[in-house]
């Protein structure tokens, strides 16, 4: 697809989870058409340098001291820019349309008239698995992968976490370690045991990445005790081979 | 990191959802230095010409009127060609770790003491939500993302699917074309609503994909009345204002 000067476009476009390899290629080729660039904190300095000299360049992210960007803002710019005969690139984190907020902006532009196109990114959760080399589902054991948030749209009720704690189940928490306590406690709550292994990893794929495991009855204190903070992922899983082992253990107790 | 010929390396690398350029910079990196690459038929021939022409190219998936090689047979295959110094590159459509069976891979090359690597992958339900222009996810609409299957290890029970059927959920299914009959039915016995929005991708992102939007109470039918196949993605929503609304509704009815 070639989008010639004379007609905005603009491209929401996903910058992986940090390390600049691991841009598509077709996200590669749309930061090096750029004639303009939207990023925020959590996009890598390196992968803004992949943009030509000339593109200007716009930081919508939150400054120390200052306001984030309110969405209906970076809307708007991204609309006007594109109507000027711009291509626009929104880079974010990740992939798009994994919270990325792609609704709004899809929306801006499919209002005024613009194309707009989504480029997948690959996720955290993708990136800290291969890092930690631990795959999200794994055949017999987990069939079932869910990505979740720890923060929602003020107001809105926090997600039903209780559903997710059944065996088969893996479970990626997003922005959630703020919240690691009531995660925690929804999962046992509902019946996940202790045991249930968990993975942490900040700042997967790039140059800062730390894992720590634990599991999830010490999750909150491993938490605290080792200072971590987001953009994390809480990588938690109930195995069906946890399941039959406390259920066999539970039926020598109960006898 | 560069792998000196001398040692030899496995990693399973993700060959994305089918399209050439939404393969990361580092899958093509570990592509152009294999030695050997092991390859199914979900792989895009486009992708295997990215390789030197000297690389030993082996195909493990089913042929026609032939079966699939066995895991065990792949396993043992990738361990003797790193014993023998070789860069192995075991390429798997999608992303390794979600569906790829990389588990099994992965413990065959520890316990043969060989260095293995996971190299991720836009999986399919990124591309098909980047090809229909639709997140996966929906601020104050959807805040919970889910990716499961509808086939499982043989002898394993289906995955239980009623707590999916949950205002705020968006679902992926996987490979279950097969069984959308039980896969509507288990959503909607659990409270899922016929006016849930499904859009059915199939071979999203390459030239063969195509995309027809549903409901999920007509989605039997429509998967069979549009002679649809795996490998399709059935993106399934439950977005809290359709929930809102029918409440409202049922209130009318009620009073």
């Amino acid at each position: 697809m070639t989008h010639p000067k004379t007609t905005g476009h603009i491209a929401l476009v996903g910058a992986g989870p940090g390390a600049r390899d691991l841009l598509t290629l077709r996200a590669l080729e749309r930061i090096r058409a750029a004639d303009v660039l939207l990023y925020d904190r959590l996009v890598d300095p390196a992968i803004m340098e992949l943009a030509p000299s000339g593109t200007e360049r716009i930081y919508v992210g939150k400054d120390v001291g200052a306001c984030k960007w309110p969405q209906g803002r970076i809307d708007r710019l991204i609309v006007a820019k594109a109507k000027l005969g711009l291509r626009v690139v929104r880079l974010k984190s990740g992939d798009p349309s994994i919270f990325g907020r792609a609704c709004e902006e899809i929306a801006a532009a499919r209002a005024a008239g613009i194309e707009v196109e989504i480029v997948p990114g690959i996720t955290a959760a993708s990136a800290a698995a291969a890092s930690i080399g631990r795959p999200l589902t794994e055949r017999g054991e987990t069939d079932t992968f869910v990505i979740t948030t720890g923060t929602c749209k003020p107001g809105d009720a926090a997600p039903d976490r209780a559903r997710l704690a059944h065996p088969g189940t893996s479970m990626a928490f997003y922005m959630a370690v703020e919240r690691v306590a009531q995660v925690q406690a929804d999962l046992m709550d509902a019946g996940a045991p202790a045991a249930c292994p968990v993975e942490i990893v900040t700042r997967a794929s790039t140059r800062h990445e730390r894992h720590v495991a634990t599991t999830l009855g010490a999750l909150s204190k491993t938490i605290a005790a080792e200072g971590i903070a987001n953009p994390a992922i809480l990588f938690i899983r109930y195995p069906k081979s946890l399941a039959r082992a406390l259920a066999s253990t539970g039926a020598v107790i109960a006898a």
